[in-house]
């Protein structure tokens, strides 16, 4: 794979939430080094040490940012322990994480070979690095000196042979015509994104199927919320690529009481 | 009216939260197509579906950007519909919205004419876009092809006669000396923001009027916090430009019991 | 002490909080007159006039941002009193807050002497300034007009001899190894950042001290939180610089029932 040109766009996806001076302080440490970067927060309220959540959201939004984004994903359970900050080429971009799944997602959209690193050049990191803020210690100033051009990739450490993937984040076949799945994720509006992608699915219409959850069977697929009966839940071919579950103007994860990571079951008629 | 020479200052009005990767997405939208854009967060907490304090937010924020600002205000709970999304040249500024009437203040503030036309021309809008997520489809790569000016405003689709406006944001004289009204909006503090001008009640004093609400007659007014007295409701002619009500380091909209579209009457003496 | 070029670099650290469109519109006033600054967000979630929450916020992210970058930090409870607003330059930077102690734990960091200016320029702010918003009306404005290099330090204001401190901020000893202290945040994670500065306390270990909270003595000192049992609490030296409380995927603000202010004894053996 050919090397990406870093551009000064680095962008942000972590739980740090927002009560505190984290992510700001990020971005000190970025524009102290960077000064012409521009800093994109994806989110700083993925649920905390949800690594499938973080997984999702950079996921979602990677696709739309041009050629060379930086983008640093810090949902880090295991800051302090002996995992791994890597950093990624994929999808024509970089990603700058801890090696523990959060890259999932985007690594099934790379076609070709990703480009895996250790992040270990301690040269880069800030002095008297702290034990529990990588964040700003170690992801925001090895982006920064990329984005600035300071340094070449292969200067941050060595290749590793791979990394760390979550498996049950994919879908799989459980018999004919049916598939075990998954919630991904629950939107602000209460939607949910399940783990299987439309694509996969062109033939689905209403009827044609059911997406069995815990508490109820959803057989109904529909185009757009408006028009749709308030209160009955329905499947739709969401923004997300993915099958999504939603109830106009209300809320579907609280009807269904689902959350990311809770099963589900698709059958084909 | 003159054409405004589009400024590559694109702000964002959403009820998205801050929890997904929404916002962050339509920022990678914006800045492949414009790298040199500055994107600004004006607010993405505006309550769910709520057109009204939609309406007001942009309404604060607009008058402060400098002339051929972007502003994309995405509270839509008809997207998927045929309402239209609309482009609109107001206060020397570009707003991109659906038709839905959440640029009812802001239109208010132009005192000459607002151009208004409907964005049609697909090939502005994403390939295969969404019928959920047109903050990302149509309004970011619309506002991002004008910032970068490679399109003319007029390519963006045809003119219309009008735009659709919420009658009931104004207030109405229903009386001698009596106007009914409504609360626009409760703030972070849980001051409450009335529909009721301040320029329009100029000799405004306390004792020289009531302030009714469902729960209590309002007749104090106050120049500001500092030095009330803590627990007691006052009026106060706020930074919005509306008569507002507030206690001391107290929640008012909690007090009163008030929300936004509750009414209000206000009787001078 | 020189003076400092001004960046055009502006933080905002606030109580606002993100529903309103407050932030955006101090965002819209500096675009307006300095369209090439950077404007970066340290927080808009400081709990609601909380002065001391707000001095370490600043405190933290400060330090990492470069010289000559412009802070306005907005926690004010005693805002259209006869608080002063004040510039201050201190550690290489720019402070614009109000004159309420704010700016405490920065001052503290300022080895030589910092600078303080009333910010008393009316030719500065918005016109027709309101009582209630001086974010918009007089900080952002003079922030925008010091980072567009329009106006010198010496025209904002006369000098003032001082600054109000809060007091209570640092620790104080009380007894014969023994410090008594305060809890200064709590962080999204439910850590407790104490006022204990580790550098002050250099041979801190398990056993050698006890840190007394109202509910529990801690007397553990862990390096990470990887490995450390879940339930149970121990001291850290945390990415803040100050001793801070934590639990492995817990939260010990709630288990120890602790808020900012509450008090702390640290006793060594």
């Amino acid at each position: 794979m050919e090397p990406v040109r870093p551009n000064p766009l680095i962008t942000l996806t972590t739980d740090f939430g927002l009560e505190d001076h984290y992510a700001g302080t990020m971005k000190g440490v970025i524009l102290a080094r960077c000064p012409h970067a521009t800093v994109v927060d994806i989110s700083h309220n993925v649920p905390s040490f949800s690594v499938w959540s973080g997984a999702y959201t950079i996921d979602q939004a990677a696709p739309y940012f041009p050629s060379g984004t930086i983008h640093i994903v810090v949902i880090d359970p295991g800051v302090g322990t002996d995992r791994k900050p890597i950093l990624v080429q994929a999808i024509q971009q970089y990603f700058i994480a801890p090696d523990n799944g959060v890259l999932s997602l985007v690594l099934r959209r790379e076609t070709g070979h990703a480009i895996v690193r250790e992040i270990a050049n301690r040269e880069l990191f800030l002095p008297r690095s702290s034990s529990t803020f990588h964040g700003r210690d170690v992801f925001a100033p090895v982006a920064a000196a990329l984005a600035a051009g300071i340094v070449q990739t292969e200067s941050v450490g060595p290749l590793l042979s791979d990394m760390e993937v979550l498996d049950s984040i994919t879908t799989s076949s459980s018999g004919p015509q049916q598939w075990t799945g998954a919630v991904l994720s629950v939107d602000h509006f209460g939607n949910v994104i399940t783990n299987f992608k439309a694509s996969e699915f062109p033939s689905l219409s209403s009827g044609s199927f059911e997406l069995q959850t815990s508490k109820q069977v959803v057989s109904t697929l529909r185009a757009t919320f408006g028009g749709a009966p308030a209160g009955s839940c329905f499947a739709f071919l969401g923004s997300s690529g993915y099958i999504e579950l939603g109830i106009n103007q209300g809320n579907a994860a609280q009807s269904l009481q689902l959350s990311p990571g809770d099963s589900l079951l698709l059958r084909l008629r």
